[in-house]
């Protein structure tokens, strides 16, 4: 994970480019780079709080801060109006964790152990609430198509929606908080940047944090700017961009995690971070946003394109299938990997406009 | 279940509300609140015939008039020629089963017991009919869009698939019989209003079902005849009405039942009530219902609309899915029940026409 | 099986029939009688060449000639530009196997043995990969819709899935053949047409195999060339015949053996045939077809229609739900095959152009 922490050179790099007019390619991969250990840095202070706080608290931070690198570029975007690319990356996150993230640790580690097991009892019911978050996602967009131009009703649909999903959300982290944990494993809302977490004092915590943030939400402004440009350069899609760069982006520090722990057989680790992770951009990310985001002035409706629920409902399906008999091997691995190339590539011939 | 009897008390209100002209509203509410003890009567009228015929004959009688009260209310529906609003009540019905009283019995057992366990054998089975439910549901209704407006093949249809699906219902119901009984259980078909149902001698109870079914068709006339003017004042949908209106106040009785065994901590049988009482309606009602609106001369084909499929798949989906592992706890409940708050919220900003 | 056999005699009779213009409706029946027996031989011809070979090199002859019949018909087809006609054949084989024949396997089964086990993990690999596979078919058809009438982009997707989706047909041979063999039982992927497969010599074998070859596509011929004047006469689609007649006639061999060694309780062979075949269709032939098309000329995309997904989906999830808990009763193959009728009453009543 130290590693990462070298890309942060990109941070200045970045800056530079958007003084010195390098050009908006040079800026937008730049500060792609630097969205990584950001993010990494981010839920590396969570993790420090949340040891120092206690379970409880502690908890509670993973389960709302968790994805917090997430909330700060997709706040950033919807603040410049692009509601179409915050709702693709909202997507993109969810197929990313439960298709590539969670194959690629049920690839390596089956390959390494042959079958690996893991918790029969806490699985099933993260996988029956990712089913219910391909619901909760899905039943407000094919409704609201029903309901037609009447914008008022169409938000007021979502924000009635997603009212009843963050009660469920904190229903959810209540009931994991009362389970006996496991060992080194943390509520399956939370995202756990490494193993163990660093010792870090809380002021040291708080200031990274903060700095974190104020360089995430830099480096995001710089990305979604420069956008445009490349996504014209290199006739890509916006839509493309959101669904599978930017989920990539925001989210490599802790894909890393959950494949490193699939090397080490610890399933049930791995599997809580893959599917927690989706869980909480789907029931807490989502409708959090749609409060934001009407804040902001830039209402966002929960009216997902019909690719995106396509993507969604397969994704969930599959992934739940494959996590919930307990088991899992390096084929059902490579499963979740070619449901999401399949996916990639259905977004890749999608025209630009929907 | 005797404090339902009071509400018999509104029956001669609901009479003179409309012998006197009291006006739609007051018809409308006393004639729903008379329903509830009438179906409550019902069910125990069948529930008494059925222990005195032995567990063969009871076992069909259960199968078959477990949902009556459902059956005549929209039967004068359908005379009224309110279609739609009987294809939502079918909807909702098995909706309010699904998702409101196996969440609500999940929900209230599991805060009150902790982890509660069902036979995975006899759930399993269940579970796999309501998806089949939903299939038999959605496939004709997805093909009759494709047949377009040629009325003929479109009631062809209904009424070949009608036939296939009751004549599953029959093997269901004689695979039922050949089962080993579980304590207090009647055949999964089955809907018993009462764990040990009334003594009554069969000539009381054959008068107590006669009265039954006369107050309760003369209480739905009602019902139905003042529904315009409600839905107008109210400003809500006939379709809302239908679907989660209507079922409510056709199985109130049924529904306490399930939750009162579920706060015993006999899941087997709570889940048997809810789930049974689903498979009657998609399976027994819904296809003997395109029959009799054909005599009727008000014929009804299989075709729901987008709202009603989408909330029949995500309902059998969800529920099958927390049903089959044989285990349950108050969230899973929590969750059932959040799907049908999503669904009530978006079936209620959906305009009146879809 | 030698039975089937006798059904030789429709060759020379369909050549007579053909040459001295005895009508089409003739030629048709008899191509149609005389494919059974020679699809059962190439089956038993692959059968005999695996075993000569050793169980690496023979389990990748099943995997890969194990639906050799149907790949001729359909390239026949192809050939003569009646790409919906293969598209629905492809899915009504699917639907074949996973509702017919398996739901058949499982009700007579039943009846003889009462409750009948399998092997959960195996099966439970299987159910995953048969919802996949309904993925690999509607995801490219659902995003083709978004694309519109771009055909390179539909092309392209078609062959980028294809491309994929191999892959993954050949991880999961790779997969199949490192598990250890069940007695008397072979690769998942793999079909036998019987239980112990002919002792031939390799010469014999493969002179079957190409007389096979030669009889099965010139019976394709004749019944491509007759079939528009049956449907004509008959008042059947195009669409009807590719989705039920079609699949039956060349998987009759096939299905009967799945029925036998369910009678025996073989269950495990059982499901493997039936499921396994169903994967080798849409995993191997569905892409397979997809190049070849491109080679003949009449390029074939993954567009399926809106009918055909349905079943699909539907198909597939019943027939997980059925098989995925380990344990199987004739009422599950009664389900399974209510589930076929339906669909089927639903193909007959669709109007011949969608």
């Amino acid at each position: 994970m130290r590693g990462v922490r070298l890309l942060l050179i990109f941070f200045p790099i970045s800056v530079l480019a958007e003084i010195l007019h390098w050009g908006d390619l040079i800026i937008f991969i730049t500060a792609a780079l630097a969205i990584i250990p950001f993010a990494g840095l981010m839920g590396e202070a969570t993790e420090a709080l949340a040891e120092k706080t206690g379970p409880r608290v502690g908890g509670l931070l993973n389960a709302s801060l968790g994805n917090l690198a997430e909330l700060i570029i997709t706040i950033v975007a919807i603040s410049a109006g692009k509601i179409d690319l915050v709702k693709a990356s909202i997507i993109g996150s969810v197929l990313g964790n439960l298709l590539f993230v969670l194959g690629l640790s049920l690839l390596v580690g089956g390959l390494k152990f042959g079958v690996q097991r893991f918790s029969r009892e806490r699985v099933s019911m993260d996988a029956t609430l990712v089913v219910l978050a391909a619901i909760a996602i899905s039943v407000p967009s094919l409704f609201s198509e029903e309901i037609g131009p009447d914008f008022v009703r169409v938000e007021s649909l979502a924000l009635a929606t997603a009212v009843v999903v963050l009660v469920l959300y904190v229903l959810f982290i209540i009931y994991s908080m009362r389970q006996p944990q496991v060992e080194g494993e943390h509520t399956p809302g939370a995202i756990e940047p490494s193993h163990t977490g660093p010792h870090w004092p809380v002021s040291r915590a708080l200031i990274v944090m903060a700095l974190a943030i104020i360089g995430l939400a830099l480096m995001s402004e710089f990305l979604v700017g420069s956008l445009d440009v490349v996504t014209e350069r290199f006739g890509l899609s916006e839509f493309f961009v959101g669904i599978i760069l930017v989920p990539v982006i925001g989210n490599v520090a802790e894909h890393m995690v959950a494949v490193q722990v699939a090397l080490k057989n610890q399933m049930d680790l791995s599997l809580s971070i893959a599917l927690g992770s989706s869980l909480q951009i789907a029931l807490f990310v989502a409708p959090i946003l749609v409060f934001i985001s009407l804040l902001i002035g830039h209402p966002m409706t929960l009216e997902f394109n019909h690719p995106e629920l396509i993507a969604m409902v397969a994704a969930s399906v599959i992934a739940a299938l494959v996590a919930i008999d307990g088991r899992s091997n390096w084929l059902e691995g490579a499963m979740l990997i070619v449901v999401y190339l399949m996916l990639a590539i259905g977004f890749f011939f999608l025209p630009a406009a929907i």
